[in-house]
């Protein structure tokens, strides 16, 4: 059957897909290799690229294009690439390049000297780059609206967790606002009477560095299509065909970088394990952030800080670390699983996590509806971390508002993913012990295979063939549950 | 004064400029950093932008910009700034995007297998990949050739060396083939006198690298705008504003890694000093390869295997490595300065290199002139290194021809620029010490500030504001004179 429209569409993505390797790369590179004086030019680059690859996605053929593809002879699988295609064509166009060119440029700037002022606490300085990235994101959020009849805020989010409103977040964080603090007094309360030996340091991070590759190695990770590096702020980037991670090592410390490493390992695999016969078409891509979340709480949540993986985690942390009674399998676990109230939010354990992206999640949704302005942030910041965790960060911009760079970025709309995942990875657990009662016993044994094999053929391997709650059905035969969320926390901190 | 189509050649050689800064990180990370499963999409994205570029380069509107620009009123250096917009317009519109696009694609693919042919020794596998290459240099020096009325091998050659002539390399070279034999014989036999204390190793990687960054910042090198890492064949890649070094280390000799650091170390600071004001248009970058390599060969040669410069080094030897008798500074020039007929281009000395390179020019010539054909490349050149250095390289690929990933990267009509650039540095040393007659003691002192600023001066802040030629008239006041490098190679060598 002859598909001419949509054979084209298929090259101009591809096309896309080849430069924006380019982009990817230079970024990783940005975060991770770059020396100071290097960065004005790189910014410059980086937004020609911005605007450049913008122009692609909008040429005024596509329109013509998407349409008459439309009227082709395409199979399930085109129509849904063809509707994958179209996704991409509506969040460009709705942005002029101007703007795009812009906010690359100011998100780079900001970025950048958010790497000197955040541990200088120079939350003076953070702002005033801060003012134009909001003014940008504020600008972006109203023409996105407009495009799509979406409320501002929803308007934004919908770019990371397409079909994802307000409304479903108030309602689920809602019901966590109830529980959680509940359960996190219990919780602590349990935590008090346990014994917990402290690991002794210091840790280099050469070893650190050892240790991470061999936890990346256990858990699957492909070290011919991907690199474990350092940057401020870890992240996942790189492209599908080289993935490229990053952590920080504390030398104190070393299960921050641990578990930060077997996170982005998740983001990894779901990268890495992207169907190649769809590479480089929308179709080919992850389907959200949300369920990217929910790949990378499945490595460090549902597997990492479980019991039967701590079996496996401790003779590679004595291998590199030494021998010490701290490094037990039960005291790992313990150590792994540790309730705090805690300023930062990649330090946070899982129960306490939520409550750092409800505060955001208000923060940023005030902020771009226009409710707040930039100045507002740090009393907010505090009254919220006082109220939902009872910290006073007065002052501390650098463990408070300037903690994340999301802000400086431009990324708005992006921090409920975070919860969505946790909640997601809770309902892809729970359908797997349905479907394999064994499965802790399995992975104690190191026997991790039904996991990634479940996680690869539910997730990975579909890109973004489904809408997200089409996916969810399809891996768990229902829809997101929160339930499962909570009786996960319960089974593992309360033993309920 | 009014100049609209010269200022819009301005902005589209800018916005070129910001495009090729993606490409050169990308390149520098797929030698330096990149995983092998990575290399395909890596070579598609390249390949995709290097077409991109060209298509920027040859827009039709092009040729009626430079012609409206040249009845412009410009000042000298808008018109020099002209000329050069003219060559890189000339030279860009010599070739087809089709052929730019496939000899991208095939470098990359043959560079890239080089990395582990040449170890197994693989001429088959070589060859298979670089019969492409070659067809495509040839077809690009035809279609050069025609458009510059050049012969193929000299329009390939004025790509790099503008306006020098394969009748002119000869007739240097010829005069070098003369002298050359008999001094290697004569240094040969002055040294069998000498006593060399060898250093005795191992050298660990990491306190070679210690030592490497510690040489680059004795001689200027800015770390807060570039780096060093490693790449199976060193080079100085990125871009002015971010330059990237590579080197290779050996860990039973240290010597190859730091003198290759201190080669690599004049190429970038060349492109750190381009001058600012020019930064993104073809008349802001280095003038030619030839003038390259002698700032590399002023940093390796002139200064780095000087006796008073030795004075600097072996402290900072002594300090990474350990204390050792054989890092003195008088046994650590002898080592720098021993002559040995070896192998390796890269690592000879400054006295048998112009062998090597006359070797390989001999070759290339014949090769994109018709006369030969890839196969017959082992033979030639298994005779001529008989005939140059007196060894027998039979069979031995990876130390003979595949040495170099220059021919596999279809780089024709480069290599005897590393002479020419031997030769332009002996003439800019003659000329600073007929300025500073205590040059030599100064250099001994530590002083080198002298050295930079006379070339900074005269080569790294005149961009590509001059003609080869003229550049060297002005900054020594005569045209290349090869007699400089004899004498040079005579008052080193021979003390005569």
């Amino acid at each position: 059957m002859s598909t001419p429209a949509y054979d084209d569409l298929c090259q101009r993505h591809q096309r896309i897909h080849r430069l924006a390797h380019l982009q990817s790369i230079a970024s990783w590179d940005q975060s991770a290799n770059m020396p100071p004086k290097g960065n004005e030019a790189r910014s410059l680059a980086l937004a020609e690229m911005g605007g450049l690859l913008h122009q692609l996605a909008t040429e005024p053929v596509l329109k013509d294009l998407l349409a008459r593809a439309e009227q082709e002879n395409l199979d399930d699988v085109q129509r849904a690439s063809l509707r994958e295609m179209k996704r991409v064509w509506r969040s460009s166009n709705a942005l002029p390049q101007s703007l795009v060119e812009a906010k690359s440029l100011a998100n780079s700037r900001c970025e950048h000297a958010w790497r000197s002022q955040r541990p200088a606490n120079d939350w003076a300085g953070y702002l005033e780059n801060m003012r134009e990235v909001v003014r940008l994101a504020r600008e972006e959020a109203r023409l996105l609206a407009e495009d799509s009849g979406l409320a501002k805020y929803d308007a934004l989010m919908d770019q990371y967790e397409p079909g994802m409103r307000a409304a479903e977040v108030d309602r689920v964080f809602g019901d966590l606002r109830q529980w959680l603090p509940g359960l996190i007094q219990q919780v602590q309360e349990k935590q008090k009477g346990e014994t917990v030996m402290q690991p002794v340091g210091s840790f280099p991070t050469a070893a650190q560095r050892a240790l991470g590759q061999d936890a990346m190695t256990l858990m699957g990770f492909d070290f011919e299509a991907g690199r474990l590096d350092e940057s401020a702020h870890p992240f996942c980037g790189g492209v599908p065909e080289d993935v490229r991670l990053t952590t920080r090592y504390r030398e104190d410390n070393f299960l921050p970088s641990l578990t930060g490493t077997i996170h982005e390992t998740g983001h990894a695999r779901y990268e890495q394990n992207l169907p190649r016969h769809w590479l480089g078409l929308p179709i080919g891509q992850a389907r959200s952030m949300g369920l990217h979340e929910s790949q990378s709480l499945s490595f460090e949540m549902q597997l990492g800080s479980h019991p039967g993986f701590a079996k496996l985690l401790s003779p590679l942390v004595s291998k590199h670390l030494g021998q010490q009674p701290a490094f037990a399998a039960d005291n790992l676990n313990r150590l792994m699983t540790r309730v705090e109230r805690g300023f930062i939010r990649v330090d946070a354990d899982e129960v306490t996590y939520p409550a750092h992206v409800i505060l955001r999640y208000e923060i940023e949704r005030a902020l771009i509806e226009g409710e707040i302005e930039c100045e507002d942030i740090p009393a907010l910041w505090d009254q919220k971390m006082m109220e939902l965790l009872g910290l006073d960060t007065r002052g501390n911009y650098k463990n408070g508002c300037m903690q994340d760079v999301h802000w400086g970025c431009g990324l708005y709309g992006y921090f409920p993913c975070y919860t969505l995942g946790a909640m997601y990875a809770a309902q892809w657990f729970a359908t797997m012990r349905r479907a394999m009662p064994d499965l802790d016993a399995r992975i104690a044994a190191g026997d991790l295979a039904p996991v990634f094999d479940w996680l690869k053929s539910n997730v990975w391997s579909q890109g973004s063939r489904w809408e997200t709650p089409e996916l969810v059905q399809r891996a768990s035969g229902e829809t997101l549950n929160p339930a499962h969320f909570r009786a996960h926390l319960q089974a593992r901190y309360l033993g309920a």
